[in-house]
Parts: C-alpha cells; structure tokens; sequence
C-alpha cells in the first residue's frame, strides 16, 4: 500500500487493527471519527459505518469493508483467531467488545505512534510552513495593544491572524496573564490585561494535519527583578537544552539539561513540566523529553522545548521553539525572537 | 459537595474513580487533561499535576492531592480496594495500569453519562442561549453570496459569526456543497460553491461549555425535482420525528418515526444514519435516538432532530434542530426558518 504501512509490518506479530483515528490517518490518509484499519501481511482493510462510505470508497490501497455504526460490535463477528488492538488507546469496553465472538485480542502499545515520531521530508516540511505562519503571526500579534484587552480577546485575534496568514488554529490558545501565568495549563478568559505584567501566549497552527506549539511570554510594561531574573533564567534553561538535544540523547537527560539550570538559581523547583514534547498530527505525541520518560531522541523527531519558571499568585514565564532532531544537533523551525518584549 | 455528586453517589457500589475529563468538569467544575475525581461516600479527592495545581486548589468541596504526570501510576500507589473505573473511557492500558498495585479495578458504564443526559434549569438555559446564537448566526450567514466561494471560506465566516454574536464555534463546521453533501460527515473543503447546487451545514457553537449543532441545507439557484422533493421528504421526515418525540419514548421508535416517512418514498433506505444525539457539555451524548439504540428519552434530555437524505455523487439534504424533551412532547430550542432557501 504505501512506506508506512511497509514499515509497520515489520514489527507485527499477528494482523493489527488500528482504531486511533489519527493513526488511521497517518496510515492511510482516511479521517473518520469511527473507523478502524486492519494491517494483515498482504492486505489492509478499512472499515467504517455508511457515513464515511462513500469517501472510504475513494481511499487506495485498502480493501473498504462498510460496517454497522456499532463498529467494534461489528468487527467481533467479523474477524476471527488473533488480532492486535491499540492498548494505550481502545477503551476497556472496546476490547471487552472486540473479544465477544472469535477474535483473540493480543495488547499492542506504540506501534504506529513510534513511526509517526520520525518525520519524512515532506511532513517536516509540513511543519517548518506551520511555523513560519507562527513567526508571522507572532509578528503581527506583538504590533497590537494588550493592555486593556481582555486574554479571550487576544486568543481571538490569534486565530484571525493564523487564518490569515494560511494557518488554522490548531488548539485552544493559552492567553494567560498576571497571576494566571503561574498555571501552566490556564485557558484565556475574562481577565483584563493589565501594565507591568506578564503574558504567557502558548499557541500553534495547523498545516494539511499537522501543527506547530509555540510560547512566548510578553512584558507589558517595566517587570519587578524576580520576574526579569526568571525570564532570563527560563532563556538560558532553554538554550542549554537546545544545545543539548541531539539524535541518541535519552529524553531525561535533554530534560535535565534545561531542568539543572533552573534548579541552580533561586527558582529551584518551580519549573514544574517537562521539557518537551514530540508534534506532528497531534500537538502532543512521542517522544517525550522529561524526569519520567524512557524515549530516546532521534533523527526526524521533531520536539517542542519549553522550560518555565511558575511563581505561584504572581506571574508565569515559558519559552517554546519547535525544533527537528538531527544525527548532530537540531535544526529549530522558530524564527520568532525570544528577548522580552514590551507590548503595549 | 453539590447534587450533581449526590445523585452519583446513589448508584455508586464502590468508590467511583471519574477519568473522563467532561465528567470530571460536570461533576466539579475542574477543568483539565489530566484529572481524577474519586467519589467516595463521605469526600470527594480530585487528583491532578503540578500543571493544574493551583486552579485545582480552588474547586470548592474536593479534597486535592497533587500527583504525578503518570496519573494513573500514580493512583495504583495511592489507592487500594474495589474502585470503579469509566470502562467506556478509560483504555485497556489504563485499566492494567490502576490494577498494578492494591486497587481492584470495577468496571462500571455511564454512569455520570446518565446524569449528565438530563438538564437542570441552568442547563437548558444555557443551550437555549446557545441555539439563540446560531439563529442569529444562521441569520446574517444566508445574507451572504455562497457561489464562488470555497467551503472553507464559508465555514470560516460562520466561526466569525458566532464569536460577534457571542459563542465559540463547537465543532469543526460542516460545508458540504453539491456532491460533497452526499457524505453525511464531510467536512468543509477547497472546493468552490456553484450556482444551482445544495449546501449542507452543519455548525454549532459553545456557551459556557454547552453546544448548539444545527444542520440546514440551502439552495444556490434553482434544484432539479428530485433534489427539491428529496428536500420536502426530510422535512416532512423530520416533522413526524418532531411531533413523535416526548418523554418516555424509546429512542429506537423516535428514529423509526421519522425513517418511516422516507423509507415510503422513492428515497428509501436513503436515511443512512441515526435520528439524533443528546447535546450538552458534548457535542454527542445519550440519549441516541437511532435503528441500533436502546435508550428511553426523559425529560429534561436535550437531543438533535436531523433526518438526512444522501443521493451519492450529486447532493445531500440534512435539516437538524435541537429540542429539549418534556413529559408532554418537546421544547423546540431552534428558531431558524427550515424552508428550502436560496441563496446567492
């Protein structure tokens, strides 16, 4: 059928049905909320209910088998003896479903998602375009007024501004002010933006499927010492591990590298994530860089690098590039300037 | 802590451990990718990470533990005894996960889903608020010229729509024009709008978290007769299902209601998918009113009313309203005209 299906192949045990709808795209280039692949040896299937019939009919390379809207239902008087299934993903009661007639689920973890984390040229061209978008939206957003505005109304104009330069949103962007920044994972809301504080904007676009992640942490107007030190100590945190990062380095230690910055300076223990993620046709997928992962970089891994310093009723600070993982360094798709800017 | 868990607590065995994030948010407020709510007789923990703390500290009536990124670990070292899990929710690796240390893992299914399936006052408030929003949207959209443009272009619009009337764009907007409508799930694309064609769209918007999803199916000049009398068909299709549903009904008579009517007409068999869906925090939750569904409506459930007829390779009809259930009959929520309109 095509590389990816080839090279998925080569790692199974026995025929294996791909439910993960973002895998069933990345396998096939088949969107549906509820479809499912079955990659046999000689021949890939696709199922799904009647409404998608009619675009399953026009995918190549796969045999379109059309199935009841109760897909797992179907499948389980469908197939028979063993079959891989997608633990990280079906639910408990999928395979409860799937193991009610003759099917022998067999537990598989990864598979696909371990090739989706190295990118070929053309997706690693995908998401150098989503970036420069990014840059050029960056660009533009700094030129606005902050103050006075409320962070709902800036995460809207984010979104006009991606659309406009050819992007599309590809999450709910964080518009986090003040205080709210010391919430790594605060939403925009109804706060006004005031002076003298900061701005974490944590936002990315979409690109035929795939994504770009970017932070930066504006200045509205003259910030105290402490938070100018952390801006300065969450920079030098990301440059160490932008440094660092290389194919073969274990995704802790690139962690550890941003991480032992932070943690020699009076903001110890107050970068509180880890350093990055893997990006693609999610926002957040392997490999993981962080004190609890057990990925190894490697070439055509493209990752986020995102350190933060977070204190606590105060204000937030994060710095975010996407960069591609090459056999000696990285090649980073932000263009977007990270000394701290003073908006209006 | 509040009613909602009350009413919980009385179907609950054992403690309840609620991963489903929408859950977690009807249940508490909290919002969050990585949260736990354990219902227990007498408390209520919410478990999340660092990233999530400090608003997690905030949720009135939960006692927080912050724990790891590894959530569920995490929890298989806190935990112990018979704790009910989401089956539907939680995945295969997940349920292994909560199982690895002392916890003995109950698999229980829609639970809160029940709940949640019936609105209170401010529930049905706040969709009626939203269905007001996609009036006005719908309103100021047919103003609009469609031919020449492409469906994505429309589909943006309709998200500028929304957010100056007061709502957020839901879902992924539907533009589907000419034989683009025949696929019930296609979404809005390059193609550019001809005269004389249909568009289907289907759209929603959110308020407070609570979605609206409404489908009309308009004209671009004049439709050949059996387009025009596919069109009469799902409305008169759709009224029988309107005049046909109230508390009490199965969901599988619901769907017969309306499908009867297309089904004794040259149309038959056209109708390839369900009646309608509950709507609320989700875009699709119980009830289902479909051929496969084994739900009973009641009052208070709010659902869609979305007869549809698909004419392969030519065109698509879908009229959808969102119409809460009472004991009597329903409460139609949609305000927008559903004659065939012809726009520009």
């Amino acid at each position: 059928m095509n590389a990816r299906v080839d090279r998925l192949r080569e790692s199974l045990e026995e025929p294996l049905l791909v439910t993960n709808p973002t895998n069933v795209t990345y396998l096939s280039g088949f969107k549906s909320s509820n479809a499912a692949l079955l990659v046999e040896p000689d021949a890939v299937r696709l199922f799904t209910d009647f409404r998608y019939a009619e675009a399953a009919r026009a995918v190549e390379g796969v045999q379109f088998e059309e199935t009841k809207r109760g897909l797992l239902v179907d499948l389980a008087g469908r197939l028979s003896g063993p079959v891989g299934f997608e633990a990280d993903y079906m639910s408990y009661a999928g395979w409860e479903m799937l193991g009610s007639g003759s099917v022998e689920p067999v537990q598989r973890r990864g598979l696909v998602e371990r090739l989706r984390a190295v990118k070929d040229e053309q997706e690693l061209a995908t998401i150098r375009q989503a970036c420069a978008i990014t840059d050029r939206m960056f660009e533009r957003l700094t030129e606005a007024t902050f103050v006075g505005r409320t962070e709902l109304d800036v995460a809207w104009q984010i979104g006009e501004l991606f659309h406009e330069e050819g992007g599309e949103p590809a999450f709910e962007s964080i518009v986090a002010s003040g205080a709210n920044g010391a919430r790594p994972h605060a939403r925009a809301g109804s706060r006004k933006i005031r002076a003298g504080e900061t701005v974490v904007i944590d936002t990315g676009c979409t690109v035929d499927g795939y994504t770009s992640d970017y932070t930066r942490t504006l200045a509205t107007g003259p910030l105290d010492d402490e938070v100018k030190s952390a801006y300065a100590v969450v920079l030098a945190a990301q440059q160490a591990g932008l440094e660092t990062i290389r194919a073969g380095l274990a995704g802790v230690d690139a962690d550890a590298a941003a991480r032992g910055v932070v943690d020699a300076t009076e903001f110890a223990g107050m970068f509180g994530h880890g350093l990055g993620h893997g990006l693609g046709l999610e926002v957040h997928e392997a490999p993981r860089m962080s004190t609890e992962s057990t990925d190894t970089l490697a070439t055509g891994n493209v990752v986020t690098v995102e350190p933060g310093i977070y204190l606590e009723g105060r204000a937030g600070i994060r710095i975010e590039d996407d960069v591609a993982v090459t056999d000696d360094g990285i090649d980073n798709f932000t263009g977007f300037r990270k000394d701290l800017i003073t908006v209006g």
